[in-house]
């Protein structure tokens, strides 16, 4: 059911990391659902985390060995179980996998950031896992990134990556990323799980903002379902392996790498939209006229995450009356509605809050009955402005969460 | 598919107040839809609205006519358009039937409350409106509720109505109220569509207080699917026929009264969700040990409108894990899992923030497979509590609502 989304063909390797797969049978048997990524000693890692009160006991982890050390060496992955509402058990068990990374590398633990997604609420099988880590890093290979794409994957329907090259003064920079996710999507901090990397040589401080500003224009301006994940995390990492110069924020290569950085964080975040679960239609919202960015974002967020606007694009039906509702019930003080503008695409719905005289409902049909367009809204308030995009709700949608534990 | 819902069966008349129907064909021939209701001279009238910026034009012209008159003499409501987003001449179709309202009644325009529910962004049928309502009004009968309750339903499967008698100092007292509303519903001040209407003395401050404290606990308690209607209105109407000494708050008849308002609300709003677009559950969600009662409803809202523990419910599924998590992402500041628990019904899932070792996946598979259970969570911070009532997400639901217009 994606819309207009197909797997990645060309991921490009980054120096200084290597990424290995193996199958442990973590939900079902017969599929790789174990992936270590290694990276290469100096390398610089920055994540970002789940707001969600209940983080996973991956995340805290995560959280713990990131304030412990600033030399990372490898990530390792689960598919198929979210090791969420595990308890101390849970912790234990995540302990106990890192640790048997670290064995297989020779270094610490702590060098080890665990991520895990599937079913909350159940007990990794352990066993599975630490008897399947040694053949992932035995698989390990700089050219795997589409295998461990799809190695991430739950409920996706399609592997999820991107890739940018950028020219730096110190040689040809490589950014390359991977994500899963597709329901349980509303990030607020990262999306359930993102990884990206560069050989670009970028200090840690230039690693944690090239994330954070990334992430603020991508994974978290996307919503599928309203719900925040308990595992979410998103980890940039740069293995410093082109030149031997430190990039830092304000140097003159930041701001191309930075790009590049973005690029595929947006490429991401939007992949996941449209492969939200049985998403049909690929939305764009854009809001300006706001009085902030969070004003805008509020009223973006009240109309993708509709149900009753979302059940309407499914159909294919422009009923721009939900769109209204939406944007007033988003809780905008003070919000004017003789000063407020909805255009489909290029269709000018709403003028000064009233209906535009010229606008027939074929003219708005038209737009909605395509996969991708976008709903525009001017607050008529103020200059900020924010872009934000999610997908329909469809029968598919339902018929997935209903059924996901049987 | 209403959820142990029956249309009512014995609507008590009100002293005072008579109930007429029509057919005005609004949204299409063959069903009565349009409703007067006559209030005798001296009754009190109390309204809340729609906290929606896009108030649609009836709600506007309620909150005009209450600041000028405290004289209201008839209401009149229609179903199959909601007269919203129609801008000024929606409005003006909005006047012109309360001015024919009263034209039949000998009152001004103003002593006329309107109200309209159905699709926004539709102007009335303006003609076919002004020709029922000297119908309506000719066919005026105290026994019509029933008739009356089932005239301004719209996707509503059940009409929805419910009444009370209530021993006073001045004898008995009867309170009978009628709604309708089944999507686009978390009302946040009034469901869309409530008419209480009590034979009792009340002051005008009494009836204003009686309504908004019997409102804050049952129609702004619901939610379907967290979308705020334009056209949410709930009036109470005190005809004043029962003794000769007004009721004022505090008075001692007062607290009887006000609770059989308050019951009559409660059974009307559950009715609504009950009733919800789909519904196949009906699902109580009470939050303790909340530092305030709006943090309370944070937490309760957050699970009660989250698609992934909606769709979990309707496949009967404890997927207790989804319940963690909408509580993880209710962005309560601080706030410490280890001290939550959760339980449905008398089965205890996680205690202190860990899963109950007890507990036991057929248990609560045993709970959610009932048509009504109650999710309980504390919180552990402090003496607060909240009670919503919600139901479960199902096929149906979007097949409703994609399909509403066509």
């Amino acid at each position: 059911m994606a819309v207009n989304l197909s797997a990645p063909m060309n991921l490009l390797p980054v120096a200084g990391l290597r990424l290995g797969v193996a199958e442990a049978a973590i939900k079902k048997a017969g599929r790789n659902d174990l992936l270590v990524i290694e990276l290469a000693a100096g390398s610089r890692v920055a994540g970002v985390f789940t707001q969600n009160a209940f983080a996973a006991a991956p995340v805290q982890l995560c959280r713990e060995y990131l304030k412990a050390t600033t030399s990372i060496r490898a990530l390792l992955v689960n598919a198929g179980n979210a090791n969420a509402a595990t308890g101390d058990g849970g912790l234990a068990d995540a302990r106990a996998t890192t640790a048997a990374v670290a064995a297989e590398l020779g270094c610490e633990a702590q060098q080890v950031l665990p991520f895990s997604t599937g079913v909350i609420g159940l007990r990794l099988p352990l066993q599975r896992m630490l008897a399947a880590i040694p053949k992932a890093v035995a698989a390990a290979s700089a050219d795997a990134w589409t295998l461990a794409a799809a190695t991430i994957m739950t409920t996706d329907t399609v592997a999820k990556g991107a890739s940018r090259r950028v020219a730096t003064s110190q040689g040809e920079v490589t950014v390359t990323g991977i994500a899963k996710g597709v329901g349980m999507i509303e990030p607020h901090m990262a999306t359930m799980l993102g990884f990206i990397a560069t050989d670009a040589r970028l200090t840690p401080a230039a690693v944690d903002a090239a994330l954070r500003s990334a992430v603020d224009v991508s994974f978290n301006c996307v919503t599928v379902d309203s719900d925040t994940s308990t595992n979410d995390s998103c980890v940039l990492c740069a293995t410093a392996q082109v030149g031997s110069q430190d990039i830092d924020v304000g140097d003159a290569d930041y701001a191309a790498v930075a790009a590049a950085i973005r690029d595929v964080c947006i490429e991401l975040a939007q992949s996941i939209v449209r492969d939200g679960e049985g998403a049909t239609r690929f939305i764009t919202i854009d809001v300006g006229g706001a009085m902030s960015v969070a004003e805008a974002r509020q009223v973006g967020y009240a109309i993708a995450n509709s149900p009753l606007v979302k059940t309407a694009m499914f159909a294919g039906d422009a009923n721009w009356g939900r769109i209204v509702m939406a944007i007033g019930k988003a809780g905008v003080s003070g919000l004017d509605p003789a000063s407020v503008g909805i255009a489909l695409d290029d269709v000018q719905l709403i003028v000064g809050g009233q209906p535009h005289p010229d606008y027939r409902e074929e003219r708005g049909a038209a737009v909605v009955a395509k996969p991708e367009f976008t709903i525009s809204v001017t607050l008529g308030r103020g200059a900020a402005q924010a872009r934000l995009w999610t997908c329909d709700f469809s029968y598919e949608y339902v018929k997935i969460n209903a059924e996901y534990r049987t």
